[in-house]
């Protein structure tokens, strides 16, 4: 394999991030610039937090009117505050927060979070103060986080610079969010669920340190295995994709999106334009990076958890093990509506199974080993099912029962489980009785679901994780060789059919024929039916006046043809300066592709069905150009009609390659000119395997 | 109103229920067969519940080795029960199931509970005990609930058969289960939840009472507000369908389906056969009867207890109120992407938020109070969401704060909603924290979600619930007036074209014409262009010889085309008999309608987008045959092919109504001719408003 740009750039940023640790989550000493003995204030929160959670360094509360806070004494000015001192906390009121910012930098404090709130989320003059800050951080060099922020955590340091009260379980998973109210909320609600965090920050206003920076801090961090995110934007999208791909290629990255910002009213000309809004761009941008979007925050997280804790499943055949029928049905209908299969058992699986169960259990998949069975049934069945090559991973369902104790099951399974490389998830189902069952399985890293069904979307998460994994692996990159000036004029004159060609799509055969006989000539020349159209300089609307004939086939229909045309013409007072005589494509599968140019992350290849009906199905994806063949081809088999260029019904297998071709080539024309604002070819006629496809009709606009 | 047959039954049911209470929910003694000293028997574990959860009528068990249990009294025989008992659960081994059966008829005990497995679940031998218990059963009248089965649970009367630990808080919600280990998990899951029951019920293997049976018992329960269920299948499609009809006029009815069964290897004739698989059929059933599907576990209780607690939303506008920015933007996220509104607030409103929320406050829809606002200035906000006649219901969030406690918001949102008519829902989110809040809310009967993005699933279920009710109101019924004698002739020759003709479908106009002459006359009948195509006894591809020719408007081009045909005739060496002369029909939406059987539900009509594609894009629904005028168009409106049909860029508005009466035909159809077992119109091309629609190809077969 060669070092391609991406290896490169990731190991300069380890090199990078090898020589200096992050102050933000790992500071030598903190000052509390507006720390507060009034228990009520957010500056006397972030004290009690950094003392409470067991910050190791220096802790240097500064006010210059409390002689001690908590028990720790108390700096007039942060000059004073005493070596080594590397991350300050400025809790003071907006207007003070200059003069605080400008005393760190004289005191050499190269990194700053500000949980102050009032400036830019308020309006014009806060947006001012935002702006003076950012001149002096400038000057000295200092990094800010914030501010209307609400800080760092790091359970490992361990280090927690806000004011929330609640400190999570040390853990795997990093969260970088654009909300403090969500990392609140998050703090409190993973309290006590088994879900464990390494590092966790609150972006706020962003005015310095964005979510794309922090990406690269929180992936190098050792402790995370997951990162994840809460974010309503991007500062700057293809430093986000870079920083991104990058990142995912090393660690899980989940995200939850908000805020859909659809710019509803922008005009479109094309389908491709009304078809790629802004929800659109980012979950092209997401797939592009191999960032996995999860819908509601208990799913991001039951992903983190399991991807942090369980190897990735090497394929997606499911094996589900229960001691109740109803629970496993319910787990087997979401596994298949999730794409999962239900592993068929080997043989030698199945008879040890019949021997080793009670009589009545079921030993195909599901394999129930019923009510009155117990943890040692389990066990044997589980090494059964891990050991069974049709496997790739298990679901564990243990329904209620009184029969032997859920700490028990917890316990086999997590040793089991680990004695193969092969995905474990359990549901052992119920609240009140299992508490401690669940215990036992955090310790084991083995997740549990409350209810079977959710077993699904984890499970699919973790096969969409593999599946990207070796997609980017497999990618090779593309350099078409173009004629530079031909194109180049080509698109001055905005002759987009020109443009293609020069890129290798092709169009129907076509020749102008200036009088019957050498229309009779040309037909001769093209293989099957031509369609024969009118040539005029004042009659626009050709088929409505019977300009246009299609199908035909024969010499005698070639000159009936132009004999029509020609009265055509006359009835219509015209003039005729020939027929085009035209390749004609039918009966092949049409679709649409083209390329537009999101704000944020530049330019993007559609595929999907086309037609008119285009925007009716909305079978379309997309992807970041410029596109290589592995992404072009993954981008195709997301949509429906790839069924059908396969080989579908009355249709041959289509010449795919072909189409991957002209989506490379759009691509590559979106790198190669961005004056071009949007092209789309629409419908491309796919022709059978090795005959080509053909563009029928192209319209594109420059800037 | 008339009074329509499902209101006349709907009496006729509540007269049955008012005579006579069911004793397997309201006992007035119980006899438990099989009682065992044994703590770990399950024979022990019913009579300890029948105790410990308070049953206050007799508890009799039987047991003829003991003097006592639980310091209840036992008896050697049923027989020697005293009155009143009308209520026995038997939980002896499977052998002696029968005699205890026996013994109960004659001691005159009109329900039993059978909790003993070991039946028909385990094989043949286990299916004939089945049918002795049944003879038996049907020779004293007496109902049974089982075997292998957990029994019934009323948390009012209160009465709980089962052996399994822990008891449901008295609630609304009802449910019937076909899965036993789901009713256990949900007991043990539901404690502390703030998820109420009303009476819970698990079949088992349902020899006599079954999932419909139960229906009304549970509906006629004047605790129970909501119907949930747990069900793998149907005992009798078209019973189970009545009966759930009328049942979720009166009450919410939401259920959980397990078990696909696709049959995949059943041959299929039609495209219509292909896409009606056992899946569909249950979700089209579940919707004809409004039946509300939910995914999850979690899902369905959540509709059920908002259902339970809130009126349902007049509409579907949604006021958002929250103190942090993230939440709500992931609430408003997945409320737009449920088809909800984000409410436009009213001017008064906006004017009396601006005035008493702080300056920085969002006043626009999401109402944002910001951090730090605590109870007061959310109860100023709600009355005013509350008031606005813009907003159909409100979603009201809280992110983790220091500044209030939680219970106090929690008591004024349920102060301020009782006071108004709408749907309130809260998201107090985080868990370690809020625990008092949500006990609060649970007693203000404010449904809370965990996260707010959940609210969003929940209303959309409530305005299904509601939408579903309306349009149940304006259904009318229809009977086409047929010619039933030539109906019968022509279902007897399988001529579909004809009978469709009969039941009012359009075909495109058309005339056979034996001369050259005769073609041009009949061209001359058909408005616009036709089509010419050869009558031959021999030829059958007709098109692949060159015998059709589309497209023909003047008399030259007839002429021209007979020609044409009678020449590649002649090459052919085959026989011409004449041409069909056929109105054309291009450039019009198409679309499939038909109709398929269910095994289980009976006749289903299916609508969607039509043509060679049907397949690939699956924009098909079904709806239940026969269709009322509104059925009908309810079920065309939830097909994405429905939006071209209103009128779609180059499309003009089709005409629906034409559509709607060949949807309705074929619904009379399936209803007046079971033997026909499918029958499709694929396309079926819809002409603009007031032109009807044409079938282009219809095919059919008998069973």
């Amino acid at each position: 394999m060669f070092c391609d740009i991406d290896t490169l750039r990731l190991i300069e940023l380890k090199f990078y991030h090898y020589l200096m640790t992050d102050p933000f989550f790992a500071p030598k000493g903190v000052a509390i610039i507006g720390a507060s003995q009034d228990a009520h204030k957010l500056g006397h929160g972030v004290l009690r937090n950094l003392i409470q959670y067991r910050y190791k360094g220096g802790i240097y509360p500064v006010n210059r009117k409390a002689y001690e806070i908590l028990d720790k004494p108390c700096y007039s000015s942060v000059s004073e505050v005493p070596d080594p001192v590397d991350l300050a906390i400025i809790v003071v009121p907006a207007r003070a927060v200059a003069g605080s910012l400008q005393e760190c930098g004289e005191r050499g404090i190269g990194h700053v979070v500000i949980v102050t709130g009032g400036f830019s989320e308020t309006g014009e003059e806060g947006k001012e103060l935002e702006n003076e800050l950012m001149e002096i951080a400038n000057s000295y060099g200092i990094k800010i986080i914030g501010p209307n922020c609400i800080g760092t955590i790091d359970t490992h340091t361990p280090v927690n610079t806000t004011f929330v009260v609640g400190m999570p379980e040390p853990g795997e998973i990093g969260f970088i969010s654009h909300s403090g109210a969500m990392v609140a909320a998050i703090i409190d609600w993973a309290s006590g669920s088994g879900i464990g965090f390494s590092r966790i920050v609150s972006l706020g206003n962003q005015i310095d340190v964005n979510e794309t920076d922090m990406i690269r801090s929180i992936a190098e961090d050792p402790n995370t295995k997951v990162i994840t995110g809460y974010i309503e934007g991007v500062a700057d999208g293809l430093k986000f994709m870079e920083q991104a791909r990058i990142t995912a290629r090393e660690k899980p990255f989940l995200m939850l999106k908000g805020g859909k910002g659809e710019s509803g009213a922008k005009a479109v000309a094309s389908h491709t334009g009304a078809l790629a809004g802004s929800s659109e761009a980012f979950k092209t941008a997401f797939k592009h990076c191999g960032i996995q979007e999860a819908e509601t925050i208990e799913e991001m997280f039951e992903w983190a958890r399991a991807m942090a804790w369980q190897p990735l499943p090497k394929g997606n055949r499911v094996a589900v093990l229960t001691n109740a029928g109803g629970p496993a049905i319910l787990a087997v209908d979401a596994l298949e509506k999730q794409g999962l299969h239900i592993a068929s058992l080997s043989e030698d699986t199945r008879s040890f199974l019949k021997k080793r169960l009670p009589k009545a259990a079921s030993i195909n998949n599901p394999v129930d080993v019923l009510a009155g069975s117990g943890p040692g049934t389990y066990t044997l069945a589980l090494e059964a099912l891990l050991s069974d090559d049709n496997v790739d991973s298990v679901v564990v369902i243990q329904a209620p029962q009184d029969w032997f104790l859920p700490v028990s099951l917890a316990e086999v399974v997590g040793e089991v489980a680990w004695s193969h490389d092969k995905t474990v998830i359990t549901s052992i189902m119920g609240k009140a009785s299992v508490g401690d069952a669940l215990k036992i399985l955090q310790k084991r890293r083995i997740p549990n679901v409350a209810f079977p069904e959710r077993s699904a979307s984890v499970l699919s998460a973790m096969i969409e994780r593999r599946n990207w994994l070796k997609s980017v692996e497999r990618e090779s990159g593309s350099a078409l060789k173009v004629n530079a000036d031909e194109a180049d004029q080509a698109v001055e004159e905005s002759d987009w059919k020109k443009l293609l060609e020069l890129y290798g799509v092709n169009f129907p055969e076509e020749f102008m024929a200036k009088t019957i006989d050498e229309a009779v000539d040309y037909s001769n020349k093209i293989e099957g039916g031509v369609a024969i159209k009118l040539v005029s300089d004042d009659i626009s609307h050709k088929s409505d006046i019977g300009g246009v004939v299609l199908g035909v086939e024969t010499d005698e229909e070639v000159r009936a043809a132009w004999t029509k045309i020609e009265s055509a013409v006359k009835a219509y007072d015209g003039s005729m300066k020939g027929v085009i005589v035209q390749e004609m494509v039918t009966n092949t599968p049409e679709v649409i592709t083209g390329f537009v140019r999101d704000d944020q992350f530049g330019p993007m290849v559609l595929f999907g069905s086309g037609g008119t009906d285009v925007e009716l199905y909305k079978d379309v994806e997309m992807g970041i150009a410029p596109l290589s063949e592995t992404a072009a081809s993954e981008l195709m088999k997301r949509t429906r009609i790839h069924k059908k260029l396969t080989g579908w019904r009355q249709f041959p297998e289509s010449d795919i390659k072909s189409v991957i071709g002209v989506l490379q080539a759009l691509g590559q024309i979106a790198i190669d000119y961005p004056q071009i604002k949007e092209l789309e070819i629409n419908p491309l006629s796919v022709l059978p395997k090795t005959e080509g496809s053909r563009a029928l009709d192209v319209r594109g606009s420059l800037k």
